[in-house]
């Protein structure tokens, strides 16, 4: 911590600060500048409370934290990629994984049907929400039980794995049984309840970056899970709230990159609720394999015209096979470069 | 619903459209324009399933709704004011309400040392947390059960009403055997869940604005507790995220004015988390009197650098006392306008 | 300056970032720490170049400033209020100073009739454009060298100062001559160029805050004018840029109270552009008087619905009348705030 | 238009709409719903300045423009993309387009290393600044018109084009003559009078978006540069103000297909300011490429940390040969796709 005291910090002000940093454990050095005092604080242990308590002492300007909050999920905490395995494949590891469905399960047929056309095209997870976070409280909710066994049908008929979101941790339970993996909504992204459950659970969990919330905080979110005792975090990317309204949301691709610096675990993509808008989607998908993300989440529907939500973004089948069929190259280099990274390390 | 066809939407697309509108259960006028077909849609029911088909069918460029997506908390729905009666208190009546308290519920001594002060300089409801949401893991996560307690010896002792928050729907019938108001939490604006099962609570709701909610979604959140059954919602406005840093967050104020306009429910302005500093916090407080709040939701503690959190936002008891000296003669006027637009309606 | 090394920095690249600063002139303190090396350097003189250097430099963290890098500006250079006389009114001292007028100067009764109007109303300050902004190159751009001129007319009928836009350094002159006060508009205030230029001449400035510009970059956009010359410089918050859209932009009125710690320069609102609505302007300028601003900038049109630009948010006449009488009983408590403030200082 | 009246307004106020409305030359078309009346209004010609009448008209609720504001630059009017020469080299064509440089021009032996360097590692055109927009007046403002002819003999020197921002409409035509194209800085993309100048300018104009600027004002802002007589526009997404303070701007890379789909002009992706971090660059370009930008604009210095600006975010000439052969791939698949569209289109 680098404490900087006002101007007209009297001595015994300066005195007292360092006396609260000593009584928190940490050592005190201190500067005196031409203006002012400034005081560096060293030393282990987690330096919130303390720098809480500095902003509100008498005679200090500011109070910054220099080591990161997070531990867990940091690359200086652990160096190599996590790798997740799901059902036969991995997330994190050296194959790009695309994750597709409707954006509700709606019917036997509906998630049957997209099932196995985005199995066909190449995708190995499905995604489908049987609990739905609706704005509207007259809006569809979800099939919610239902749902959970259409997709676990799906799974039997297709061999994909299941993603699918949980909104209450009363249901976390239920739907663990059913899904591969569990989903953490943006809106519930600092649910600290849902997290601490879902810390105690034994599935991957895909948690969703929240729509103002910065990476730091993501990675904090990803910290409560793993602090209770989860460590299959896979992070996403789904666009930011910005002044822009061309898009539905801000998409922050570059915070894929400043993730693969900061964290060892998988960061996905998800083009869809990113752009909200259906011919968006490819490119930014290619954008995504270029930049160094593990996967993709690609809403998919039969007839995105009648979907009971988020149709505007989701791709009909034969656009989904097509942006498949096009990401190709670029997945190839995507795996070279993933290969070639992985000998060097 | 307003439709707006692409400049070179066929007559068949424009044919389909028209039909799938009926099938909502709409009346269709369409009107052709020099350069393109606008359509409108009109009759009564929820639009939103019928919007979101519209955006994902093909000709369509954009499609808008006209009528507000809330009804039971808008000025449409209820002319007059809703009106609060908590232990004596009314919020959103002829009386200005002040609540103030520590961030976190510490220790009997604490809470009981603030709650007289608070009480002594003219607050009505006790604030406290025994819950605590944190960004981090590590840090202090609130008294819980013994924090309620506490509350409700302070209670006792100085007749101040209690608002807290609650984190869990799995701990909303233990805060409401303690709490008069029930705090939801910036963070949980948009955790359906907690609010579905608050929408059956008989205790009155202060709904915290997410961070980065607009206006229309504070009042959606307001219409899910409605709708569930709990009309007694007081909304509060503490701060949006913005791109300045000088304040923790912006304070909206203006937001106060417009839902002024558009709601019947109390509007709450929270001082401390909108801008993250003390000093700040009395001339946001007047601002928030004169722009025609209803109530202010403040942090005081008695030793604001040995707060477990929140300290650098919180007034100590003397500031606190000062403060609400000061707003003595706006209170005044505001009661003065109060009442005669009371008159007048 | 505090300079964080990196964790695994070698000796090497601490000792050469220690040189570098002392190339810069200041003088190191280093601080080892169970992680990492803290780097402290003071001294004089303006530290941007070296900051920029530091975090360019192998083995650094992050590099952060102590010190503000504004100087003539600051409370802590000038603690007593700048007031600034224009034509018998003074701005920034016991009285709070109401501008007010059109948006666009449109004809010479438009100007007139208004004049008069706002005169009667008590204002001091006649606004009105010669030369507009426009966002789109077909929209109306004003009346130019004949806008000035019935400025100039409308001072002489009725007293009022006048203060009015320049969009180009070329007119820096041409304006200055017919008018009492130079604004620069939202869009400029960045216009490097353009703040030279008024920084050398003899009127005094109202500087416009950037639709997306800190509070900081605003104080270093009035560290131009002073800088290059001219110490008269108003500032005016009027609505920044978030994502919310229920209000034309958010009107950032705790920015008055930063202000007001960190500058001595007069601070104006514009509750008219801040919020885009007629109906929201009057509760805006209550809470603008109450949170200490020292003036206000109105858009007042006599028949807003036949203004060529900006109608939406402009009162009538008889609107700014009854907003300036329900606005008295604020104005005296001010300037009690205000005389009791200058009586302690 | 469609302009949406107030549930409660009354038939004098809707016959006022209407006859306003055709007094601008519109036809009008009304629908009266089952609770408000809703007119559409359609014809020829600039609708803004009846929208600003409507909105400020009783009676009315809102009024909402169905098309695009902007014209000579939409894909409306011109469906094939715009390819500008400049000096040899075609922006906006089959080839990929790399501008690269110093953000300052510092002395001839900086300008002509790096001149040299990015020539050879396939760079087209040099960028590097003469004229420099600092935030502080105590920074470094750019050698001006020395750094002007270092520019040029570096072009002699090496056969680069280079490009150069220029920051006051009195030095237009001065940087002309050095410049072969010109840009214009994100502060400045709505300094209107800058525009209008370059308008008449012969060069081609690189035009920056601003950082809180949305893509619409982006295209009016190019609207501006056309409808003033000079077509060869080029955008810039350079990163926009948001909340995350991880990068110094969010690069919104989606606006770049946002861009393709609205307008024919190329668009150029700057990865230096969009993250401010040197690290980033690379992932960053690589994803412009693959999301279909029609060149970069990156920063590179022989010795960032020597740099007199923007050092953090600079590659130094062997990171720039690095990135730049990491591209290759990217590069191939980007021509490919290019000409595949061009053959359908």
């Amino acid at each position: 911590m680098i404490i900087s005291m006002r101007k007209n910090a009297t001595k015994e002000e300066i005195e007292h600060v360092c006396e609260r940093i000593r009584e928190f454990g940490f050592k005190v050095h201190s500067i005196e500048g031409e203006e002012r005092v400034v005081i560096g604080a060293v030393g282990v242990g987690d330096v919130t409370p303390c720098l809480e308590m500095l902003e509100a002492t008498p005679g200090v300007e500011s109070a910054v934290r220099i080591s990161a909050p997070y531990k867990f999920v940091s690359r200086e905490f652990k160096a190599e990629r996590t790798r997740i395995a799901v059902n036969g494949v991995e997330i994190g590891g050296d194959e790009f994984v695309v994750m597709a469905g409707p954006c509700s399960v709606e019917s036997a047929q509906q998630i049957m049907e997209t099932a196995e056309a985005v199995a066909g095209a190449g995708a190995k997870i499905l995604r489908g929400g049987a609990f739905k976070p609706r704005t509207s409280p007259y809006d569809f909710q979800g099939l919610e039980l239902e749902g959970l066994q259409l997709l676990a049908q799906a799974r039997e008929a297709t061999g994909l794995a299941i993603v699918t979101e949980v909104l209450s941790e009363r249901d976390v339970e239920r739907v663990a049984e059913y899904a591969n993996i569990i989903q953490v909504g943006a809106r519930n992204m600092q649910n600290y309840a849902l997290l601490k459950a879902l810390g105690k659970c034994p599935r991957p969990v895909l948690l969703k970056r929240g729509m103002s919330s910065t990476i730091k905080e993501l990675l904090m979110s990803a910290e409560y899970l793993t602090a209770h005792g989860n460590p299959n975090v896979m992070l996403c990317e789904r666009g930011i709230r910005t002044f822009e309204t061309a898009t539905r949301n801000t998409c922050d691709l570059s915070a894929v990159a400043v993730l693969n610096e900061l964290t060892h675990l998988p960061v996905i993509v998800d083009p869809s609720h990113a752009t909200g808008k259906q011919s968006l989607v490819p490119a930014v998908s290619r954008a995504a394999v270029a930049i160094g993300a593990d996967g993709l989440l690609v809403e998919v529907h039969p007839c995105p015209e009648k979907a009971f939500s988020d149709g505007p973004q989701s791709l009909n089948l034969e656009q989904f096979r097509s942006m498949m069929r096009d990401l190709k190259p670029y997945l190839r280099l995507w795996k070279e470069t993933r290969v070639a990274a992985a000998a060097t390390a």
